[in-house]
């Protein structure tokens, strides 16, 4: 009775078929009692605390007895958060924001997970607390620093995770566990309450096993908070919904050596081009650039700034890795910050332009996997390619999700991110919505599909009908076009519309609903365009036009042209042309 | 021959008169000669190569003979810019982009002027070149950074100069000098040539003896340029005709001392509120904390970044304030750069709620003017009295302009800056155009009023014409409101309209204009909204009613309701009510 996948809606159904929340609860922690890999969590909610929740939700709430964990750099009041530090450890004694706005929704929590120290990695094993591993392969790294997060929803512990991201540490875990990774736009998510890592770039992240369920979460996660000095107000930045997508250039295919994952990405690109969306290969470099500055420059001070107290007392008490990187901070001076800061903004200036290529970006979530032994053994270089392609997405303030594309031959999972602008958050997960699908790869360890798909709401349009001279290629279509509308469809009204030449000069079409009448309807155009250049279209028309509602032959009706009363007096009944461009034709 | 005030469309009057412009640069050229105080300019044009640009100017050009200097940080093509630091200067290879596109409108640049070196205090007193002097009294300062630049636009030796401004340069020489100092947005104007003083700060501005005039230069001037990181492209946020300006609280009116200057700011309130302006007092603390991190904190490192190469081999080159500030700088670390730059983010969200309660501030230029001899022995504690208002603009990425407010007894001049949000910098000059007409206290040296008023472009908005039940308190009224719209006012259509209850449930009313009646009208109201509210509306409209072309009594034609023809069958004549809301009262 318990889903395999624990996706959200699978969930809802679950309970509405008789399914308590206590024992979906209860049947988890024997899960999380059983799952071998003992470094997912650091700590745990006690199931009796969590079956009392469970016990006591109310089921009317939006997310009403989904299971959830939060990695443990992110307060719960009356729990320990030790960002993967035990010396660090505080008994937090109130929720972050977050946490507060979902225990109000109905949301279970059941522990807090291991991370990446301080959420300094990109690969899961730089904790005391030992390194989760892939849910595909126990010698392979999780991914980081939101390393239990994700094996958590990928391992089917919980329907969903917090983590959070800077670099890349709410999309690389997805990557390597076959789920998805919503990384919203900086400030969405309230990081009150969340260990700073790069203060300034820090997103809380949410993983899933569909864009869907990250989509239900963040809607219940979001919102201004005060207390959030990086806080923003969210709202969304449409993209069309058949997008251009900017992908990397054959030579900028960079997978170091991992020739599958290689093959995999181009797939995902096919995949996306049978969709019937366009790919534009952009110029990876400016963004390469700002990627490296995120840990090669003077950003990591960010690092030091956010546990400067700690680490002047408790340098020996960091992951000797984590020390070496925020240690590495004390080297540079504030000079040395700002011209870092100048450099990413001219490079900015390089990046956007490619960025104003394509509507998003496609592109490999990570270039590679690799074992615990490898990372342990290489820990700054293989990081450094792992956040490849992840590094530059905070520092230009854009958007991003992750999701599953598929399997190496070793049976690891690649996945794809698209990236978007600030705020465009919604759009980007309708795009990961439908290519999730069409690549089959399924979410988790048990690699179903998810039921559930997202629709980004679409960009707010107003159509108008049109059945005279703004019809296309008509003398005054330019005014439409110039307005950014665009032809929706070529139709005819419903049968009680007839069309006069009115008597003005230049002659002006006059449809006039007229009830009882059964023509064949006059042939019309449908045009979309903003509500605002709809407004400065209704403005500017001349008497005696305007514009009304009209009913089409398939029964819809829209704003379209109409025309005054006192104009129909004297006009001449032309509907037997059937449309304002027979009528005109026929005068030549 | 030559106006008194060289006020730009004083200067094309005198050229449409026929003076020419090589005569008006030769008489400037002897005014130049004979101005007794020799600090203003650092270099000058050579007055044959002037001349040679006066004689084969376009006059078609936007700014055809229109004398101009520049401050000595920005660069010109063949010139040395010296940042007042002579062991600094270089001969610039090309122009600034400012001066490039300046000198594309055929202003006639004169010289390059005097400042603070590295544009590094707000006095004028930071040179080696030596400090310019008010131009009401030689024993006061100039104000600074941009010092020579506005005692040469006051004193009558050009038409408008460039300063730059970082904390206040371009505004507190403005109010020493009793004329306008426009500090645009962030990237509105090019810094590409610009000596940085803080990259991510520095604005150019503009001096000039009216807001007409700063803003004919500004519309010459800005412009997004590749060449500067920081550059963005000008847009135009749109304030209220009418503001409500935020004001100093009565406790927070710190004038160092200066009566004088507390009496004027007093009266340019009172006079704002004479020209129906509204006035709220807002918390300045928030305010005032941020300036105080723009010296206080590591934000000088700014500073030390922008000539960090030359200041580590020639510390002694520097003006000893300068270095002592610049040098300070060193102590700071990157994770200090970090932490200030959070503080500013914290900040800046309490700010942002002070500034949420009015449309603009309009605050005191500078608290106080101090003498020469008093600003050397104090120099670090004047110069922070005198940005006290001014140094937290650019932190929260302000438009600014500064304008004459009148004279203290001694003579020496005070004026009050208008503050908005960014890009706000054109309605903010027509504030000040309005004070400053109002307030009468002319500008530069001789007092004379500037005779070019400058008004904001009114935000773009729609009309639309009621007649029924969306009329103030009626029942569909809430729809207007809810869209932001506002009454215009309440009037009557032309004779020939008439008035129908339709048939429909309920009866809505259909507004016909009639060809050939004689009414008294139909009671409507005039309604304005923005297009892009105004295209929700109509697109929301529920047959049969339509939008078209109404004509009121005074014979203005506007967007207005009407409905669609068949709806006018069997149809009540209400026309003798004279008005949907009589008729509706007629039925209770």
């Amino acid at each position: 009775m318990i889903p395999d996948l624990l996706e959200i809606p699978a969930l809802r159904a679950a309970y509405a078929a008789g399914l308590t929340p206590e024992a979906l609860i209860n049947a988890l922690y024997d899960r999380i009692d059983t799952y071998p890999d003992k470094a997912v969590f650091i700590s745990l909610v006690p199931r009796e605390e969590a079956l009392a929740a469970a016990r006591s939700v109310d089921l009317s709430l939006p997310l009403a007895g989904v299971p959830y964990v939060v990695k443990d750099n992110i307060d719960v009041a009356g729990m320990p958060t030790t960002a993967a530090c035990p010396d660090f450890a505080y008994t937090a004694a109130r929720d972050a924001t977050v946490v507060a706005k979902l225990r109000a929704t109905g949301a279970i929590l059941l522990g807090k997970t291991n991370l990446d120290q301080f959420a300094t990695g990109l690969n899961g094993t730089r904790s005391p607390y030992g390194a989760p591993r892939s849910v595909f392969n126990a010698d392979y790294i999780s991914g980081g620093s939101s390393s239990g997060s994700a094996v958590a929803v990928a391992a089917g512990l919980a329907a969903f995770s917090l983590g959070t991201d800077t670099a890349g540490s709410g999309r690389v875990p997805a990557a390597c566990n076959n789920i998805v990774g919503l990384k919203p736009s900086i400030g969405r998510i309230s990081a009150a309450g969340v260990v700073p890592a790069c203060k300034s770039l820090d997103c809380v992240a949410i993983f899933a096993n569909s864009a869907a369920d990250a989509m239900d979460v963040l809607r219940m996660a979001e919102g201004y908070d005060e207390a959030d000095a990086y806080s923003r107000v969210p709202r969304e930045v449409a993209l069309p919904v058949a997008p251009k997508l900017g992908v990397l250039a054959v030579k900028d295919r960079d997978f170091a050596g991992d020739e599958q994952a290689a093959k995999l990405y181009a797939e995902a690109i096919a995949q996306a081009g049978a969709l019937g969306w366009a790919m534009v290969e952009i110029d990876y470099a400016p963004l390469r650039d700002i990627a490296t500055l995120l840990y090669g420059g003077a950003f990591v001070a960010e690092r030091l700034a956010a546990v400067r107290a700690f680490y002047a007392s408790h340098a020996e008490s960091f992951d000797p890795t984590v020390r070496h990187i925020i240690g590495g901070a004390e080297k540079f001076s504030a000079a040395d910050a700002f011209a870092d800061i100048y450099k990413v903004q001219a490079l900015r200036h390089a990046a956007l332009a490619e960025l104003g290529k394509c509507d998003a970006l496609l592109l490999p979530t990570a270039p590679a996997i690799f074992t615990v032994a490898e990372m342990l053994e290489q820990p700054v270089k293989h990081n450094s390619t792992l956040g490849l392609y992840t590094n530059f997405v905070n520092l230009l303030d854009l958007a991003a999700i992750a999701l599953p594309a598929g399997f190496r031959e070793n049976g690891l999972p690649f996945g794809v991110t698209f990236i978007g602008p600030a705020f465009s958050d919604a759009t980007l997960a309708g795009y990961a919505s439908t290519l999730h699908a069409a690549l089959g790869a399924g979410a988790g360890v048990n690699q179903a599909q998810p039921t559930a798909t997202y629709s980004a709401p679409a960009p707010e349009e107003v159509t108008v009908v049109v059945a005279g001279a703004h019809l296309s290629g008509m003398v005054l279509n330019h005014e439409l076009v110039h307005l950014g509308a665009r032809l929706v469809s070529s139709t005819t009204t419903a049968p009680d519309y007839k069309l006069y030449a009115l008597a003005t000069t230049p002659p002006k079409p006059g449809l006039a609903q007229t009830p009882g009448f059964a023509g064949s309807g006059i042939a019309v155009e449908v045009w979309a365009l903003s509500p605002e250049n709809f407004g400065r279209f209704v403005a500017a028309l001349p008497a005696p036009m305007g514009i009304g509602r009209v009913t089409l032959a398939d029964g819809s009706v829209h704003p379209g042209f109409l025309c005054e009363a006192y104009a129909l007096e004297g006009a001449t009944d032309i509907t037997g042309f059937g449309g304002w461009r027979a009528y005109r034709a026929s005068l030549s």
